[in-house]
């Protein structure tokens, strides 16, 4: 299923999308409010009534604005150099371990909201990423365990300043920028999702510039729980932005950068599509 | 003043300490429950009828168990390589950019609370640094504004695995294991602190390991809520590690690691001292 959340008549909700229609779980199933993390806590409990209601309508799609699955993660991570031909662009080794950095939970944008260009820089650009959601979580997942952590996926993008991201070596701060984790539009339950065929691919204006397969992940998203668990405990609602292929602008020769009235599109068939335009900053 | 959260007879308040006395704000300062975070928000609407409370005694500081005073930060920065003894001993020229990695909020510890060795590393070593708590936070601070950002000082231990720290080139995740961002007692407010002269040491058993002063700093608090907020919206409760100064125990030769049983105090004139014993990751 498709669990959404989302603005409506002035009021935030979560929800099922089946196609164009979005039923509201908020107030219709038990103690389901308006937080996606108590949805997904709940969710085995729930599931088989949420499922009864995949038929019902109470918006279009088109009625309803859609927000970030989760707006306040507890944790992101971002794996880097999680496909080889993304690494060989990059000059860089593939790694003989993950390589984690993180994105500050401050750092979320809606699906379709703008993303914005610094102040101070101009070396803005796009990842197109497969997101994994924690729902169980714990800590020392492996094999199975770390399978069933996954609630679901969505699609997201890595939004990086490359020049902030690089200097200092290390990345995060070049990849916490405000507005810069749009993710969405919405989670895609596990079940439904066979994460290791999935083609995806990025947008600038229309035009192509990531195209490649989930499949080619050198560390799938199983992996990446194992990995991290073994360090910390993963909550539910914790994020992983599972990696990039080849494509992105700071390895064109030269280098493309994102400008203001750029349209970016992530797409990733079987979950759906992110759209966000970019804008300058907003004075101060 | 100092506030403090604490657990005492099975509930967990907020309050200010007074060399050894506890005074109780939770329930008695209006709209001040447990949450440290609706205090440090609410401050200066309360200042005032904290400050005419300072005498008084509701708790003698040994009836009490200190605790984290912000159990989940949004956000907790650590900035690397900030003095130049630590950047010598590392082998490393000092940084021309400030280099920030992130310790995940899961890694919270108490003052008090025992810090774990992980199964899958040995090379746990100690870090003693000043913590800067945002108050009011924002965009863009610089100058005055970063300097009124920051709400208070805490001592806190940056707590490292170096393997995992250093194998992948992003620190993160070396940074962001359970139990490893050891902070407290308390919050000091700014106004009591000179945070450009604190002498700060940490000792393993009794034994001095680091002995420097926080003006040795090459960024200080207020550069590095200027440099971070340039990227990002700091919020009510984030949290940075400042910086540690030489003398880890990965630079002696041979590397001195922390084992079960050793107790890590870090201590600084003016704010107090955490004190934390090593203990083996509880079994699986």
């Amino acid at each position: 299923m498709k669990l959404a959340r989302y603005s409506v008549n002035g009021t935030v909700e979560v929800g099922l999308v089946e196609e164009d229609r979005v039923v509201r779980l908020t107030g219709r199933l038990p103690q389901v409010g308006q937080d996606m993390l108590a949805l997904i806590s709940a969710w085995d409990g729930l599931r088989d009534a949420a499922e009864k209601l995949r038929g019902e309508k109470d918006f279009s799609l088109a009625e309803v604005e859609l927000l970030a699955p989760i707006p306040r993660p507890g944790k992101i991570w971002g794996i880097g150099l999680n496909y080889a031909d993304h690494a060989e662009e990059s000059g860089l080794p593939i790694p003989e371990h993950q390589m984690w950095f993180v994105k500050a939970s401050t750092a979320v944008a809606g699906p379709y909201q703008p993303i914005e260009r610094p102040a101070v820089s101009q070396a803005l650009d796009y990842e197109a990423e497969l997101v994994a959601v924690i729902g169980r979580g714990g800590r020392h997942l492996s094999g199975a365990r770390a399978a069933e952590a996954i609630f679901g996926y969505c699609v997201g993008n890595d939004v990086s300043v490359r020049d902030w991201q690089v200097r200092s070596g290390q990345y995060s701060i070049g990849k916490s920028f405000d507005t810069h984790a749009p993710f969405g539009p919405w989670i895609v339950t596990a079940d439904e999702v066979d994460a290791s065929a999935l083609p995806i691919r990025s947008l600038v204006n229309g035009e192509v510039r990531q195209q490649s397969n989930t499949r080619h992940l050198i560390f799938d998203p199983v992996a990446q729980v194992e990995h991290l668990s073994q360090a910390m405990t993963l909550e539910t609602g914790d994020i992983l932005f599972t990696g990039t292929p080849g494509g992105v602008g700071a390895a064109m020769s030269p280098p493309k950068f994102l400008s203001p009235g750029d349209r970016v599109r992530v797409e990733i068939d079987g979950i759906g599509f992110i759209e966000n335009e970019v804008m300058d900053e907003p004075g101060r």
